[in-house]
């Protein structure tokens, strides 16, 4: 297990994005998600990637250089269009959209067409929780859930995410794939030869399997809570893809697997601001008495604490920023040492 | 298996909200929640409920004659104060006024506080639909699912809905409770002497259990894939709850346990304006893409159909639109028998 410093993972990560053509203010947009992301511990999500975004640049799939525009605007919504770029520049510039007209209405709705993988949707929740809003963040993906009644990949894990400020600075948040288990689930019980679960994978005649060998090719994920999760994922496709331009469902290319495309997904961002509604001590005193509520329940039987959502990641993310380093799995370790090769720049694992 | 005529079971409704004490405006407006949501097939949640609603007005938890107040209003959101009204009043005002607000800013919020059951969230999302516009409504309940690391009901089942016009009158649209399997499943097992698989409950000591018959004393409901459902029911409860006043957690009570005291329940309902963001028919031809690419994709072994979310309540409402009449489950037929005879009210049940 390799660790780095933090300081110099931000540092690396900006040089990478600007040696690869990218603006020194969305290179530190785009630093930020990621590192952010890694501290909360969802190291799936975060610099680890940043090789493949680079890559997929000079692939042709992403536009290093490009500038999100506005196609659609009113007092409470807006509608951007990535243009290719980052999917991160564009998330980032759409949700800092719907807080600043949530200021003035209350809510606001952005969404984004023509983007791109966006890492993980709770950094921007956490954007509007940041600033006392309550944050909504979703993206539409390439199908790889089967829907109830169906054989083949027809709808992605479409991301859901929301925060909500505590007054500490920190959030409740929640940051969830709309399949029953994350494919990465399913890839460790390959890589431990174990049997699954019926509910996590269906076959190539869409019926529930317990081989996860099966998977990506002759199986599908499972949609969380089979008809709801198939719902949910609906929603998102509806806000973040139907409302704004971007591919509908098996429009959305896998946006790894085949760099030069492009990756046509898109996002929606929705902004609730608190105080206009009531005064924002009480609301930290409500969602206080939720909080406590919830965590000082009664235990299950061989467990200590009950946490709220988000705050796993939140202890993760204050160790990390109190040591100021961080450990790296193997992949990522791999990953980001790759990249500082095909970028000629030093980083230093230990 | 007895049925009823429509157009009566509409009047009689309304008949015998008013022997109650209800406004006609208001008697209108429940039965036709009420009945809508029988016409889908949601025959839990309809007219069978009707008869304890009024035993609650009679009881003093439910004030028959009170008018719902905005508190807080800005362009964008408002805070309606239920004021005990029955919940369907409230629903119904919320999401018209956020109806209303959208067709201004793009998209509105509206929460409700010291309001009740209000049946079936659906029904309200609906209301959106119809307009063309996307909505989103939800509501808080008394504690009856178990979160990840407790052993005790901690949260509601928390319905969640939404729903979206297809342009064809009908809409796209979901309604579920964020438990793993609703309520009504684990006694239909206590009623047939069946197991239940290990993801429907946890026991007295939080540990999944089989046992059917431990609900509801010494069990609780499971959320619907473990923190995924748990993380979706505290953003219901922060919407309708924590944001608007109403009661939080366990400070809901049981809408129809106790029928003397105020239920405290709380709703939110969020209503977005395609037509300003997109023309409509660009929306219309979209979201029909999506539709056909779902509906036409490849089925499962033993599937004839796969179903758009809402399919199916659509089908059984032309269905008992096109006859004139509904087919009445042995509870409800009991449940509207019982209130006929309790208002001195003609009800013909063939």
């Amino acid at each position: 297990m390799k660790k780095v410093k933090l300081a110099e993972l931000e540092s690396f990560c900006i040089k990478a994005l600007e040696t690869a053509g990218v603006s020194p203010e969305h290179a530190a947009a785009v630093t930020d998600v990621l590192v952010t992301t890694d501290t909360f511990g969802v190291l799936t999500h975060g610099t680890k990637n940043l090789g493949q975004y680079i890559q997929k640049m000079h692939a042709g799939g992403l536009d290093a250089k490009a500038e999100p525009s506005i196609v659609a605007e009113g007092p409470g919504f807006a509608i951007i269009n990535g243009n290719k770029a980052v999917g991160m520049v564009s998330a980032v510039k759409a949700m800092k959209l719907a807080i600043e007209k949530a200021k003035q209405t209350g809510i606001a709705y952005v969404g984004v067409c023509n983007s791109c993988h966006f890492g993980a949707a709770g950094y921007y929740a956490n954007l509007a929780a940041r600033e006392g809003l309550i944050g909504l963040s979703m993206s539409n993906a390439d199908p790889v859930i089967a829907v109830p009644g169906g054989r083949k990949k027809a709808i992605g894990t479409n991301p859901f995410s929301f925060a909500a400020p505590l007054g500490d600075g920190k959030s409740v948040f929640l940051d969830v794939a709309l399949s029953n288990v994350a494919a990465l689930k399913v890839i460790m019980a390959q890589e431990k030869n174990q049997p699954i679960p019926d509910t996590w994978l269906v076959d190539e005649e869409g019926v529930p399997t317990t081989d996860a060998f099966k998977f990506p090719k002759n199986a599908s994920l499972q949609p969380m809570g089979a008809h709801k999760g198939y719902g949910l994922a609906v929603l998102v496709e509806l806000l973040a893809s139907v409302m704004t331009g971007a591919g509908i469902l098996s429009e959305v290319a896998s946006w790894n697997l085949d760099l030069s495309s492009t990756n046509n997904a898109g996002h929606a961002f929705i902004a609730i601001d608190i105080a206009q509604m009531l005064p924002m001590e009480q609301f930290t005193a409500r969602i206080g008495q939720m909080a406590d509520e919830l965590r000082n329940g009664p235990k299950a039987k061989g467990c200590e604490r009950i946490f709220l959502p988000g705050e796993m990641e939140w202890d993760k993310r204050e160790k990390a920023l109190a040591s100021g380093e961080l450990e790296l799995t193997d992949a990522m370790a791999a990953s980001l040492t790759n990249l500082a090769e095909a970028s000629g720049l030093e980083l230093n694992l230990y």
